[in-house]
């Protein structure tokens, strides 16, 4: 492990950085995402976001393997199991400086871009960026009213996909409408109820509309969309991010030639 | 609203027991369950199982339209928020006595069982009820080890589906595997890489071994089951609630006659 200061203080302003942030769901003071867990630092490692610090308990330091030039600062067990935004840390957390990407680099290829539309829950985000790399999704959109794709909970149900799939966030729904209009995609909108997913062509380049929890797609969305939805029985409804994993793996399914 | 007491004080026994209930992720000392939010409370209504006393606070009981003869307590509002698992509360929680299935009756019909090997998210758990629900599973097993249905996180997550679907819970996996077999299931245990479920009939009687979020499914299940995966690009893996719920999916699309 690289030499690295010691953190004792819980009034260590770096320290109060990453509790506000994590408080907040968002990025540090300094513009940096919170990424928890030995297994997103990993992944985040092998992207192309740049890691700029690491804090690591002193009981994990011994587990740390990092490329020469990071900064490491080792913080007092019980500090840093205050800072951290889940129950059972495993005792380090990366600052990674994001990377940003053009609106133009989500369409690249066949397009299938999901966009969230006011989706509260950092885990359904997270785990829809991740269904999104996993089915071939091309980008997503978080639209201004949706958690914060920096949120340490998003990006870490997202289990590192966040570090690879393009996106874009807190854009306005009519600036992305137009956009989507612009590459020609066909825009679908999730719903409890309408049209099944297997009568509709995903073949096309197209985009999956993903509403809130409490209260689905929005109406303006809506206007512009096609309605899709999951055939089920006895419920309202699915989790968001079930549904939305299920539209994406039958998008793919549809795309993938029969061999 | 029916007549009601209401309770001031934090040192209230029945506010002390819910809040461990919830802390604990199970049930009341009085063995009930802890259902919150107006949505979940009408669900059990129109349910089994029997609420047997309300909560609710006082800027809330105004909301609040329940049949005859259920206890209600007000609760003065920062004190029920103190209590409540969840950061939003919406001021009403509902304390409701499960109905107990029998395991036989996970096997009505043409049985498609889900069996949660070790899953810890009680969203995952709840999430993965509910899927059931809409893809027409028989029943579910919560194998010991598992994250407790009667954790109001994962109540709140099946969004009602746990008052409907027949589930047995804190059994042994060989007591599970068992009764299994004595009704002739096929068995699938999900893994990340495998055999694709498109590729895998589950029109027979069959039952879907989910695994734990770290460790996937157990050895002992994994060998007695064949292994089944979702054919995905870049991740390891997808999130548990997630690969369940496409896996029930296509069970379901497979079952569905074509019309």
């Amino acid at each position: 492990m690289p030499k690295a200061e010691t953190i004792r203080s819980a009034a260590n302003p770096l320290l109060k950085d990453v509790r506000r942030a994590i408080a907040r769901g968002g990025l540090t003071h300094e513009g940096l995402a919170v990424a928890e867990t030995f297994h997103l630092l990993a992944e985040v490692l092998r992207s192309r976001w740049e890691v700029r610090r690491v804090l690591v308990a002193e009981s994990a330091a011994a587990r740390l393997d990092l490329p020469a030039g990071v900064p490491v600062a080792v913080v007092a067990d019980a500090l840093l199991q205050r800072v951290s935004a889940t129950e059972t840390s495993q005792g380090v957390i990366a600052l990674v400086e994001p990377r940003a990407w053009s609106i133009g680099e989500l369409f690249c290829g066949k397009a299938l871009v999901v966009v969230l539309d006011g989706l509260r829950d950092p885990g359904n985000a997270g785990a829809i960026v991740r269904a999104a790399e996993a089915f071939g999704a091309t980008g997503v959109m978080f639209l201004k009213g949706t958690v914060s794709p920096f949120n340490p909970k998003t990006l870490r149900a997202a289990a590192g996909s966040l570090f690879r799939v393009p996106f874009v966030h807190g854009i306005e729904a009519a600036a992305a409408l137009a956009a989507l209009e612009q590459n020609g995609l066909d825009l679908f909108a999730a719903v409890p109820a309408g049209p099944s997913l297997a009568e509709t062509g995903w073949a096309a380049p197209c985009a999956l509309i993903v509403g809130s929890e409490a209260r689905g797609v929005s109406a303006a969305l809506r206007a512009a969309a096609r309605e899709v939805s999951i055939p089920t029985a006895g419920v309202e409804s699915l989790n968001a991010a079930v549904a939305a994993a299920i539209l994406l793996y039958e998008a793919r399914r549809q795309r993938t030639p029969k061999s």
